[in-house]
């Protein structure tokens, strides 16, 4: 039987639609990075809350006479203090970066502009102007402005912001729990010896590490199911517990390919199978009579390996409440012609390289679609468009970088 | 006194002589994603190691006549079976994707290209060719290979590898443990209210979120240490019992500024004080009497969000055994001009968007160092080097997406 393949957009685009999100928690700030927020982060004062001194020197009142005469110190403002009390428009404050310009003051002179003579007074070389080296109350941001809103993806970079702003408790999204099972006569587990026809589960393990390094934490592993239909079918049983379940091996259309038939065994309804992209092409999925989301992927590495990103992750991130949940490209110009002979889309390995000054990605040479070690070497893969068989040197491709770290800096 | 400033390509390398790499540790495959690896991960077999069905089919002894006559199908081979017996060069086996080709079989043909007969013969309709649909033994990799150096960074992609070749127990570096301190009389913590002048202390929670993200776990929170010389000498005295100590606020030149002061009296040497860039010129780093590393970062947010990323995470991860340490940049076009009055190098705030069919660069507006609320649009921050005051739109930058899930396939 010949299944129609659909394109890859069109097969996420349909299973992003029987995505359900999942309940709000509440983690504390150290814990935030890599969850997804689930209220809007709101300004609770004036950002800055205060004026305040953006050099270190001496707050006047601001009169245009600054040079012309001298000036009483009348105090010191250090950051955390406030100064309170009369002043006259010839007296000034000694004043450090980062503190509140107390009122009546409303300009600062910075030190190098000012010198303090033996009886104390201090005599500036520089006039002043109305809110001189002063960063206004509210300037960046006023009280009750939307500084982050649900659904980001929390970085490192809005710990800063949810710091501020004094949110220890944040709420996010839970994530969805996920079941993963490999199936195959032919494999063992990495800690078992290997010989003859055996090779070792790759696929489970990658896409565990791959789920707890995308903040999926709650993770069953469910083992290898050898090939026959009750094994299989006990094994789906227990994964349809999880919110997702997914699939490794035995899912193309040969007579060891049960798992289709299984998950029908099970309650799952076919949603797609078969998807014009290289690699990955006999992808399943389905929902469950619980609605829970489904993926059989083949067993072939390469196609775990970027469908994992490319296929689930944005299902998983949809799930977890995240706005943003499909992958971003990059558009880079290639560094060698590329060619795709597979009649669908097709992800092709790649490195990103500094060439003539530019950033350009680099094909890496791979012996298919089992050839796990070229991604090894590879920053992401880069997408030739379905219908295209081959793109010219310099030709400006989508890469995605979707295997971390790809620059030191991503951890 | 007036400090002579070094470049920053000039700080980052000074300071990488003082890193020394810690021991070696053994951790298990579901924990090594994120960590570095110690030694290298040798081909244990192989790759494939055996020669591997390619397609769904029968694999026949090569003749040149295989579609000249009825073959006999003698077996059946799944993956993960081993078949054996005697066989004509009329005889083939049944064989799935994955399978072991069985000697004296040297070629597949794919099943689309063979009828059974209701007696049970195959007929081919296309010839064999010597080795064809079969991944022949080593073809990906010899048995003995290098597939992982040492000092890679291991990333999801490399779990594949790693389980393939059995390596359950991976040896990683130890990272090295971290102490932070915060100071300043104006802090006080998020779970605390923040009236008048007081502010609350975003920099140390983005500091421990950060070093978290970036996998170092063993991290020592000091707290908040009030501007007076006594109180930061014993929390600097705590903190030097880590391998590097991280301090923000009081290292610029004004009278609150004691950090330095209070740095040497516990016997750290100062190695450079004050960097020719843009936020960050008023940084610190030295060395302890121990050989900890010590860097004293100014207050100012950006200078804190930016330098844990370009200064201080280059160190930590040389510390930690990474062949490559340095921040890598992505050269991409500037969407709009950017000017640069630092006097040093700048690095600029930015967020990628596809502009005209390109991804280019834009420059986030920001009101000046303490504006860590920009950061929360940014994707990450781009060069304008020393000694360039103005980019046209369209120049080529050095981006640098620091702030992690920059793409939403960061976690």
């Amino acid at each position: 039987m010949r299944i129609a393949a659909i394109t890859y957009e069109e097969a996420l685009a349909s299973m992003l639609l029987f995505v359900r999100i999942q309940d709000v928690r509440e983690v504390p700030l150290p814990d935030a990075a890599g969850e997804i927020l689930a209220r809007e982060v709101i300004a609770d004062r004036n950002i800055p809350p205060f004026p305040r001194a953006a050099m270190d020197g001496f707050a006047v009142i601001w009169t245009g006479k600054e040079t012309e005469r001298p000036y009483r110190v009348v105090g010191t403002v250090n950051p955390g203090t406030v100064w309170s009390g009369d002043a006259s428009d010839a007296d000034c404050v000694r004043i450090m970066t980062g503190a509140m310009v107390p009122a009546p003051f409303d300009a600062v002179i910075q030190v190098e502009n000012a010198e303090v003579d033996r009886g104390g007074a201090v005599r500036f070389n520089a006039p002043a102007s109305r809110g001189k080296n002063i960063a206004q109350e509210g300037e960046d941001v006023l009280r009750g402005t939307v500084l982050v809103p649900p659904g980001t993806f929390l970085s490192t970079r809005h710990i800063a912001t949810l710091s501020s702003v004094g949110l220890w408790e944040v709420p996010v999204y839970r994530r969805p729990t996920v079941a993963i099972l490999a199936t195959g006569d032919e494999l063992v587990e990495p800690w078992e010896g290997a010989s003859g026809p055996k090779i070792r589960n790759s696929n489970a393990h990658f896409l565990l590490a791959a789920l707890k390094h995308s903040g999926f934490r709650e993770v069953r592993y469910l083992g290898i199911a050898r090939d026959d239909r009750e094994t299989v079918t006990a094994k789906i049983r227990e994964g349809l517990a999880s919110d997702f379940l997914v699939v490794s091996g035995g899912v193309s259309v040969g007579v060891v390919d049960i798992v289709p038939d299984c998950l029908a065994a099970c309650g799952v309804r076919k949603i797609l199978h078969k998807i014009a992209v290289k690699p990955g092409k006999p992808i399943f999925a389905g929902e469950s009579s619980d609605g829970g989301i489904v993926v059989g992927l083949p067993g072939n590495p390469m196609a775990v390996m970027v469908h994992f990103y490319m296929f689930i992750r944005p299902l998983l991130l949809k799930a977890s409440g995240a706005a943003e949940f499909l992958p971003k490209p990059i558009r880079l110009p290639i560094a060698e012609a590329a060619v795709n002979k597979s009649g669908g889309k097709r992800f092709a390995v790649g490195r990103l390289e500094t060439i003539g000054g530019e950033t350009r990605v680099v094909e890496i040479p791979s012996h298919g679609s089992g050839d796990f070690v070229s991604a090894c070497l590879a920053d992401g893969v880069f997408e030739i468009p379905l219908g295209t068989s081959h793109l010219p040197a310099g030709e400006t491709v989508r890469f995605y970088p979707i295997w971390g770290n790809f620059l030191s800096n991503e951890g």
